[in-house]
């Protein structure tokens, strides 16, 4: 007789593994958990014998579940706010004047280098439980806005405390080059150098899953992220790029030939970095968030996505500038409204594909031997969970598990 | 010595007055209630003497107060929902696939006629409470999804059941002409006549706040509208329309004409309906929702609104087929963001101005003798509200000088 620590019965089962079913369905299903992992998926039927007596049951009575949702890209940990710069830009300001009043990205570098690390906690934790309370259950984090090592350091420490103190997983991530910090004006190359020197500390304290460029005309060239990638390959550290944001740089060729995990954005990405991020199996990651909030009409290849079978996440890209929009959910909806991703995409795009695009195996589907980490929503059929938007159909949350108070 | 039921103090009070400051700010103030009402707002300094050892005393320290917001255009009661069409669009069906298939608002139609009272109540209420959870105190709700006497008659006093059990305020407007019903197919005089002959008896039923129409192609004419108007006129009750949405009929201009409450949409608004609305004292409500849902691209005519002074209001639209997005903090963003108006501008949209859409004086902004609907929030400064979206900032909500748990 099988040991489970609980079990589901009842429920539809959006897997969203590759089952031939849409969404990987499994209809009036059973989901079995042992020691934190999934120990069973599947039909009522082929569920191992169990002991009734000791084993907890939740009748879903037809409610879905679905994995944790994954947030794979995020400048969750900033300072200070950017309500003033968007109010003076409402109001007729020229990015002269706002840059000239010390807006823009200056503005969160200089409110984040000076917070404290505790400050940085609560701000960040506040934006973390939203999350969570949207059934996001694992969230990437980049650094960024510290530009130099004692920030970029806070950063991905204060990273590390979410993810040991809060029930989702924090991913960090290192994006040392994403703005040329004042010390360094006109000085982009020597600039990259120091970002290269902050790595080894950094990876070595283990405050570094991955390795991130801004990659753009006002971010860096290619030859300078280049340079950053190789001191993250010299280290065993994966790689990623904010890449074809604003213009076709080859950032994502750049990413798939490092063999990286994703290229996110890519609104202006052609149908050669397309079919090199196919070969190397690099996710593209869609932002709808930015697209929306700068009012960008560049729309993502995503026909060429799709014919290339390059998988596409979608993400929040939640940060103070281009997109301070802490929903998940949102961005579900607005990956269809806007990117025209079906559902099933976009429910791929915050799972497996945004598992995939963190390098991570052990999540993103609900299978046997993955960890436990899901929702159990009130639906009718997962497309409701991008159609609609604002009333909480988020019933249940498990993490490894056990069972989250939201 | 002076009477008060509680003091709100150290508050950075945005009452949205013209007192001259931006938002009618008074900094470092204090808001006194008494039996439901707004008994002093001003400087502490002002406040008159009051028995400090019964009246409880709120420390703001220096959060904002601002008024309950109002959501002045919603179809919040409906039965079904269209994710099913959402996803097959996406899918690539074409509308008459859809059509065929049952769908669109003949969908809801049939799933609202279907319902029953208590259902449409609990979907309501759901509705009902994320708006209250945003802080908004005040919801229109329109009929239309009925199309026949008996529905139209159970969608208004489920919205008078809501009104009385919920503590938001609802507000209840008759919508009958809102799409031509399968019954009167080719008879859309016919259908104008029933709507006519349905308004009596709901309004001598207590039902009927005010009166809509849906003026448009795939609605109903400006003659027909007018026919509506006049019957609604005979009976006392003030008019509004579904206006300018996809083409320019006039509809607006007909409501000035009836000296009506507000003309909705209006994307396609010309300066000759601006400036009759001007003339009229008629409000005009912006809905980004579904601007953003149904991706349009015609800007409603923003700065002719405000060369006219046409007071602007901002609404949800909330519906399942054209903005199923019960979230009037997003539209905050959104009317910045895609209409460009400012900050200042969308929180009066959803304070003074949606109440004035509503015909109401007694709320909307936070001064003596209206009602004590007011919220507390964690902010620096309004704008904030409107640039930030997903982290909840709402610490407290009064309604009708009562604390609401939220
Ligand atoms: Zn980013
Ligand atoms: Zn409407």
């Amino acid at each position: 007789m099988q040991q489970f620590d609980a079990i589901w019965i009842n429920a539809n089962i959006a897997t969203m593994t590759d089952n031939g079913m849409p969404y990987g369905t499994i209809s009036n299903g059973v989901l079995a958990v042992k020691d934190g992992m999934i120990a069973f998926v599947g039909a009522r039927s082929d569920l191992p014998q169990f002991d009734a007596m000791v084993t907890p049951v939740h009748d879903m009575q037809g409610q879905w579940l679905l994995p944790g949702f994954i947030d794979c890209h995020t400048h969750l940990i900033y300072g200070g706010n950017r309500a003033n710069e968007f109010e003076m830009r409402l109001k007729g300001a020229s990015y002269q004047q706002i840059a000239a009043e010390g807006g823009g990205i200056k503005a969160t570098v200089a409110a984040t280098r000076a917070a404290s690390h505790e400050q940085l906690f609560v701000l960040a934790k506040d934006r973390l439980n939203t999350l969570l309370a949207q059934g996001v259950t694992t969230v990437e984090v980049k650094s960024g806005y510290g530009l130099d090592l004692a920030t970029e350091q806070k950063i991905l420490e204060v990273a590390a405390e979410l993810d040991k103190h809060h029930p989702a997983t924090v991913v960090k991530t290192f994006l040392g080059a994403h703005a040329l910090p004042a010390e360094f004006a006109d000085d982009a190359d020597g600039y990259i150098d120091a970002v290269c020197q902050m790595l080894p500390g950094l990876h070595a304290r283990k405050l570094v899953d991955a390795v991130d460029v801004f990659c753009e005309g006002i971010g860096f060239s290619v030859s300078q992220c280049r340079k950053v990638f190789a001191t993250a390959r010299a280290l065993g550290l994966p790689v990623k790029a904010h890449a074809e944001q604003l213009s076709n740089l080859g950032g994502s060729s750049l990413v798939a030939e490092f063999g990286g995990l994703s290229a996110d954005h890519v609104e202006f990405l052609d149908e050669a970095g397309v079919a090199s991020m196919a070969q190397a199996g690099t996710v593209a990651v869609l932002l709808p968030g930015a697209y929306y909030f700068l009012r960008e009409t560049q729309l993502p290849p995503v026909e060429l996505l799709r014919k290339y079978k390059v998988p596409m996440a979608v993400a929040t890209d939640l940060n103070p500038g281009t997109s301070p929009l802490c929903s998940l959910p949102l961005m579900l909806n607005m990956a269809c409204t806007l990117f025209r991703l079906t559902p099933e995409e976009v429910l791929l795009g915050v799972t497996r594909h945004a598992a995939a695009a963190l390098g991570m195996a052990d999540r993103g589907v609900l299978a046997s031997g993955m960890r436990a980490d899901f929702a159990c929503y009130s639906i009718s059929q997962p497309a409701e969970l991008c159609y609609q938007f604002g009333v909480n159909q988020l019933k249940q949350l498990i993490i490894k598990g056990k069972p989250i108070r939201l």
